[in-house]
């Protein structure tokens, strides 16, 4: 990967650009991975670039219900797992989840591919320093988070073909699911089977905002970083949650982004 | 490439999608490329994948200014050629301007590469029929049409390193570029070098967008469908052109399609 100096205005957005750059290189990523990105890249620069009130809102909100759930689930894709892979199993071992690789344009190699990753992401987070707040076992906890996808063995009712596909100790038994950069017919299916899904989508006007539980506008490693410290703190019972609101209002920051022209 | 109905909504935007996919894998792209395209999906959604009226206005005014200039030059990146590259030889037929392909990341295997690309396009506009309203001898037209980049004679001042390579016969003795889909540091430099720049970018709060003397905020299929028509309209001088205008605009309808959630 090209060396980025520390004081790079827009480092952060590069370091990206080149992890998925190195990953689709390496066949871990979808034709349209990077189309998407750049998609994101749009809405974050209307966004500033940075988390706003609401998405923070949003973020701690999910957290509350991730920690409150019996069983969920993190449901990540290439780009999720390329991005913020680490940050989500850091977040796993907090609330106790497994994560589930979930490819919209399914292939094996892909989701062993993305599967490995994850478990070398485990090893390098069991070396390092646990979250400061948290109180347990850190080592026993992320050794025990589990990464499913290649089982093939649950089904999403209301979807066809591959990508129907999920584990039955993953996505398809959870009652909650939280799903970075999903697509929205997958949230749709979901949602009508009765679960809570929680969206990280740049795009406020997407299918998958408009329909997930709790949509988190924000860009993905951000709200990762912001889901570790949140679910840290006391656990609570999920609020009343109008989701509506925090759409309209990454709406209104983008707005005026292009107002202040 | 997969087939896509004709009947399908997102049709065109699934079309460039796949010849970008196809394109890169080819070896044709840079690793930005698809990242770049991304971008603009998200800012032409905003836009409602049409062309507005604003926009139009900048097209016949660009057609306008290329007709009546002294040395137009059509300066074209990878995405360019392969979304937008036959209609680029026709505009160049009718015009009567070299097309030079010019590389932000500039390696000779993808200038070579996108110059064979062109060299095949301007076969297959030969074999098909003129436009209706050409006067002339359209096959000596489109057979004249120079494709330049390989002879990295001349230098754009300004810039540095293999980003200054131009031709001397294109955009370094040229007095109008047409340059869709720049980066901001070239146009600045263009500018600065008393060219007038002709931008085609769907982002209207671009660097790119803000310097260029004349801004289509299209999207680049559709914007050289136009470009052709307008070329062929009378020859008129240019007109008084206040570029601002035309970014107001676009933010406008971008900022109200938000509103309308």
């Amino acid at each position: 990967m090209v060396e980025i100096p520390d004081s790079h205005p827009r480092r952060a957005s590069l370091l990206a650009r080149g992890k998925l750059v190195d990953a689709a290189a390496a066949g871990l990523l979808a034709d349209s991975a990077m189309i998407a990105h750049g998609r994101g890249e749009a809405f974050d620069y209307l966004l500033g670039e940075r988390t706003s009130e609401s998405a923070a809102r949003a973020i701690r909100e999910a957290a509350r219900r991730l920690i409150v759930a019996k069983r969920p689930v993190i449901s990540v894709n290439g780009n999720t797992v390329i991005l913020a892979g680490k940050e989500l199993v850091r977040l796993a071992a907090i609330i106790g989840c497994p994560i589930e690789v979930n490819l919209y344009y399914r292939t094996s190699e892909r989701v062993s591919g993305l599967i490995g990753v994850l478990a070398d992401l485990k090893g390098e987070v069991l070396t390092e320093e646990p979250p400061e707040d948290f109180n347990g076992d850190w080592l026993s906890s992320v050794d025990s988070v589990e990464i499913l996808g290649e089982e093939e063995d649950g089904r999403i009712e209301g979807l066809e073909g591959p990508r129907s596909i999920c584990s039955s100790n993953g996505i398809e038994s959870s009652d909650v699911v939280l799903v970075p950069l999903e697509d929205g017919d997958r949230c749709e299916a979901l949602v009508s089977l009765g679960k809570q899904v929680i969206a990280i989508d740049l795009n406020p006007l997407s299918r998958t905002a408009k329909t997930a539980t709790v949509t988190i506008v924000d860009e993905v490693i951000r709200a990762s970083e912001k889901l570790v410290s949140d679910a840290l703190l006391d656990v609570e019972e999920a609020h009343e949650w109008d989701n509506e609101v925090v759409l309209r209002e990454a709406l209104e920051i983008m707005g005026s982004a292009m107002a202040r022209f």
